[in-house]
């Protein structure tokens, strides 16, 4: 009973990461690394007030994921896990999400940090984050708790190459 | 330079919400009420693992909204505020989020708490929801944050009718 929908995007997300080795698997592994979102000209006035947050959740398209799997191995292990488990591009609708940390806002151009995607990625939406909805420190983290336990950087944290 | 991408929803969310004005503008405000995702039954493996978290994010398509403001009035209050900087469901490819908590799992079916879709929404993605990645207790959250001030749940919490 599935149905299709059209989604247009609204602007790129430009970034330094032109070779896929070289990103984190989550953008906060590499804090001092800044991008941009360009929003396409007509959706400026949408970012009124943005500025006010300290960050924001991008809604982008993995554009290079071919992949649909249901089942794969994440970055940080070689077990398998259902997709709905992990944070991999190779994902049904290859929708991305990211929590960055919000730098300057220029005209249609919003600055950030926590980067984690490729440079061109096409962006959906950006939405606020908001403490009340979106912060649980509670929250308890599956399989992938392991791999924080005695570290705040885990040791697959950039895809392919080491962090240091 | 937008670019049109294919969605194809991957199943339905069921909810007690036949009406908007029941709804509350976060799940979190109505803690006891319950929904379901009903996946399409090929999606089932995808949820191997997922038990293991406590919190998901939903990926959802706001299916009954027909506008796209770049500016408005949010709920919360009476000034127009910018799309980006607000969650309202009227927004450009009426993508909307929601970070549930996690009920039980069965077969494709996930039940989740902190429900604040209609019955009958599309879903395009499930993703877990990562403390690290996920959890910024330090963010401020913008004209957000006033309605928070000496309370937990908002004078507005519900769409239309009083919480209580």
């Amino acid at each position: 009973m599935s149905e299709r929908i059209e989604m247009k995007t609204i602007g790129i997300i430009r970034t330094p990461y032109r070779n896929q080795d070289e990103i984190p698997i989550q953008g906060r592994f590499c804090p001092d690394v800044e991008g941009w979102v360009d929003l396409d000209d007509c959706f400026e006035p949408g970012l009124e007030g943005l500025g006010g947050f300290s960050h924001a959740i991008l809604l982008y398209h993995f554009h290079l994921s071919e992949k649909q799997g249901l089942v794969g191995k994440p970055y940080l292990e070689d077990k398998d896990r259902g997709v709905f488990a992990m944070r991999t591009p190779h994902r049904p609708n290859h929708i991305g999400l990211t929590v960055v940390r919000i730098g300057r806002i220029e005209g249609c151009r919003l600055n950030f940090r926590h980067v984690d995607m490729m440079d061109g990625t096409p962006i959906f939406d950006i939405k606020p984050y908001v403490v009340p909805f979106d912060c649980h420190p509670d929250a308890t983290s599956g399989w992938i708790t392991e791999h924080f336990k005695d570290t705040d950087v885990p040791e697959r944290a950039v895809k392919k190459k080491p962090l240091r």
